[in-house]
């Protein structure tokens, strides 16, 4: 039975020494106190460790059924989601206007990676609600607003996102759902969708799927696409679920992972649909949950590597096996424990490096999401959109990588799925995939967001980056030499592939895009640098403070140290990769592979 | 449904062309001739993808299963097997003496990894076995030879290596398992084995298990243990299986993975063993298999991404998705194929490099076997013992990965079970788990191979590295820019680690441990940069001479290109990290975990 405790302790750590929430000017910092954020994350850690972490083996091997066309979740799944709706958790960052607390999008990232962490497949029923109701609340009417969202925020009723069909994934210009037009306003929506986590399931009174369709007679392609709301039972004027719609689930996918979750094949069969947003701008609806839903699956790398990660520990800690070469470690034992070996230091350095970096770009990253959505910061909202696929794409390859070195500590019993960590590496594997696979993130940052606004938010990264080395040059010599050294010529690599880009992407646009998955992993390793010079800047802060639990934050240095002098070199393979152009990478006819 | 097609024009070239096997004066590479091994490769390559693949999701649907005692076999598999073994090919490599053919390691390596590529769990009985009765052939005594070997060598018994308890996998000193002699001059063997692969099936009259114990009294920890042969049926005067022995299965592992074959925990409660070998030399013997297994489990590497990449090139020639940047290459069809885009391209010529250059490897590898066992060349000898971890290490992390990149070009449609990508992964998963995790083979090559005889192998694969480079940098002014330079550049990268572990393992052994994991894939990279470099030349030369498929040996010039280009490079950040030493990783207590 795998283990697991809320990192609360860490997460304090980045929001109050290192981004300092508290002292933000942000609108509704000013509740973020230390003790008010601790309550709140102990609290969601305890309800994470104790009731949705031991149903994530139950999710993973009973998996979800379907049955006379419904959806049944795995053994309590359905209680667990009560104890989380009562406890408010589904509406955390919502307006309280639909019942919602109100609390800044940083606090919520920080409890959903606990959740995530203890049960991903679980969590994504409250997840996609989520991301649809935040979808209603940016473009839909007033009548629609109070129709599903106070439901959609207590998720006494979930949510979905129907954008794939079976020929079309990235491409969704290809799609062939249809809307008619009816009389009364509203459309007739039919098609078939697939890959829909959460599609069906009886954990809720009705579900709300988000469908994109095209309006017959419309523009060809991406740009005839609209969004539709399609309730799984219609809502009767007295706003409660009535008639069942003309919308079915087809199947359930059999999956590598998040088995929790229901993945189904929805058919839609002239089911009654409501257009959310403009006619033909649903692509733009649709985004506004993509770039949260994005943020959000970043986040499931780092849970997932987070919670194998503990299980690593522990695990190298407990078993015997070897003795440390430099003299032994527990000489009245049999052998040593096996974390006196320094490849499975290498691995769970790599991996506590990795998780403590990812939850910092995580949060700070939310944290100019409120700035951008609270204060209209645009140049928070610039460099958020800029990093959305540096975030996704970066923090689910390394998350999976390091739920696949977590299992390698446990050797052959990593691979048995007794232990648990073979289910992580399988349930981290998707969030490489769905909303939009990595390389697509990769296309986006380097094909699209880098030359937004003539490329302003990219400098104002490296600006950031050159300023944050300048203020913080001298706090130490050590860090001077351990952290500015290593992040400036990290950050110099990416400016020098960016500018790689710049130089040759105009004759061929090949010879940027073939290195764009190179360039959003630098881009990542960057951010990670930057995330731990703040953390140790903060930890030397604190140190010099006289905080009473030095240890911690010497651990936090010593970390950071690790990731500066094993990790950010990356960026150096990276940009040789990147500054060999497309020549090798396009030089065959796709008939010689 | 997954394709398979095996790669005989591929293995032709790198027998003939690269390694010129039929030239060579090895004993036995006499009959190696052109048309004997494309005879051979052809027929391997019908059953392989006749009658082998088919069976690989079945395999993985179905399992095996435990009842009453027996475990069964999924549909299909046995009877497979016979024909495998009216084929003759589970004797291929082995003595004529004892029913096999004689033929070169080589040969059966490149069979081996077909077979491998079409049903890795199923082709695992076979391997098992071949490995339990190359222990014999070396340690047996010619009563126990003509006893096992010709039933093993035709697969009508089947064979095992037991060395793991539940409290033990790397460090074997702790084993418990007991033999106690018997007047007769047999033994009592008693104890609990796991993660027996093939431990127990349907598709043999007997299977001949080989099991490490430790006789009473003798030495404390390693030095104790001994190699016993533990039939199942205990065999009668005739020959034949006779009662049943005290051995029997205790439960068959739930895997992520090769789930058509059986992972038995194995019960031996006073079985009757027979010493194999010497008293107390146990770990010899099992090392004559465990070398030969660590090979093919470099082989499965090599044969999983084989595969994988087979289908991740048929989807992208096939799925329709977003148009070329540079201008639509299908501009009658609603969008261009996957193929068009530069971060497919990169993804499969990843894929590509990699495997025609572990292919290479294994085969280079496999003839310096043959070099060694059928001429007595000790310098072969040397070096493919100093290579086998990395063989084994690094060809499976990189099929591994590859994998995971086939499988991310399918999208969602790579993350459900139903096109068999998953698949890929989840059995190319094991490969860097047994016989030795990669971190234990990472130790074996920086703790102990890197030494022996005075570091000479090493120098002398170095030398080999440096001939090379110089004998071939005038082939073409672009050969020694693309594929000399780079070589040599790489070369000088592991160099430069070596010495960083001589001037600092002294002082403290964990400055070089530190490392070894990163030693262990440069080392593969310069090797396969090797391989390339060969690989490329012999396609020159055979244009040069006017060969009639011109295609395929540019082809193989530009894949070449791109390992120089893009993988190769790798070694730099293997030694920046190298360089570090022990200090980073070895920083944290391990409470600070």
């Amino acid at each position: 039975m795998p283990v697991y405790t809320a990192p609360t302790k860490d997460t304090q750590f980045i929001l109050h020494d290192m981004l300092k929430v508290s002292e933000a000017a942000t609108p509704g910092y000013e509740d973020l106190e230390r003790d008010f954020t601790a309550a709140i994350l102990e609290e969601a850690g305890k309800i994470s460790s104790e009731v949705l972490h031991p149903l994530n083996t139950v999710g993973d091997q009973e998996g979800c059924k379907l049955e006379n066309g419904l959806v049944s979740t795995p053994t309590g799944f359905k209680a667990a989601f009560e104890q989380v709706k009562a406890g408010g958790w589904t509406g955390l960052d919502m307006p309280e206007q639909y019942g919602g607390q109100n609390m800044p999008y940083v606090l919520g990232t920080a409890v959903g990676e606990m959740f995530s962490s203890a049960n991903q497949a679980f969590v994504m029923y409250q997840g996609l609600t989520h991301g649809a109701a935040a979808a209603i609340l940016a473009h839909g009417t007033d009548q629609q607003k109070d129709t599903y969202l106070p439901k959609m925020v207590s998720c006494e009723w979930t949510g979905t996102m129907n954008l794939t069909e079976p020929h079309c994934g990235t491409d969704l210009g290809l799609m062939r759902t249809k809307a008619e037009p009816q009389d009364d306003g509203s459309y007739k929506v039919s098609g078939q969708k697939i890959f829909i986590s959460a599609g069906d399931h009886d954990m809720a009174d009705n579900i709300i799927h988000l469908v994109l369709a095209k309006i017959p007679g419309g523009p060809e392609g991406i740009k005839g696409v609209s969004l539709f709301i399609v309730p799984k039972f219609v809502v009767k004027e007295d706003g409660t679920a009535g008639a069942r719609n003309g919308v079915s689930v087809g199947n359930i996918e059999k999956k590598m992972g998040i088995h929790g979750n229901s993945t189904c094949v929805m058919n839609y069969d002239e089911a009654t649909g409501y257009l959310l947003g403009d006619t033909h701008k649903g692509m733009r609806a649709m985004f506004t949950m993509m770039n949260e839903a994005r943020i959000g699956v970043g986040m499931q790398g780092v849970s997932q590597a987070e919670a194998a990660y503990q299980n690593a520990v522990e695990y190298a800690k407990d078993r015997l096996q070897g003795r440390d070469v430099t003299g032994a470690k527990n000489p009245d034992g049999p052998a040593d424990p096996l974390i006196v070996h320094p490849d499975i230091r290498r691995s769970l350095m790599d991996q506590k490096s990795f998780v403590e970096g990812g939850r910092a770009f995580l949060l700070w990253g939310a944290n100019m999401i409120d700035q951008a959505h609270r204060d209209g910061n645009k140049d928070a909202d610039g460099l958020v959109s800029l990093l959305t696929p540096v975030i996704k794409g970066f923090l689910t390859d390394e998350g999976y990588d390091m739920t696949v070195k977590a299992q390698q500590v446990f050797g052959g019993h990593g691979y048995i799925e007794e232990h648990g960590m073979s289910q992580y590496t399988r349930d981290a594997r998707i969030a490489q995939i769905y909303e939009g696979a990595n390389g697509v993130q990769a296309l986006d940052l380097v094909g699209r967001k880098l030359a937004v606004d003539g490329g302003k938010h990219l400098m104002g990264f490296f600006e950031l980056v050159k300023t944050f080395c300048k203020d913080n040059a001298e706090l130490s010599e050590d860090y001077a030499k351990s952290y500015i050294a290593p992040l400036k010529s990290a950050s110099k690599d990416l400016q020098a592939a960016s500018m790689y880009f710049m130089q040759n992407g105009m004759k061929n646009p090949n010879n940027a895009l073939s290195g764009s998955y190179d360039f959003m992993h630098m881009f990542g390793h960057v951010c990670l640098g930057l995330m731990w010079a703040q953390m140790g800047k903060a930890a030397i802060e604190a140190l010099d403070a006289g905080a009473s639990d030095a240890a911690f934050y010497e651990t936090k240095i010593a970390t950071g140290r690790y990731y500066m002098a094993r990790r950010l070199p990356a960026t150096k393979l990276h940009l040789a990769r990147i500054e060999t152009g497309a020549d090798t990478v396009m030089a065959l006819d796709a008939a010689s592979f």
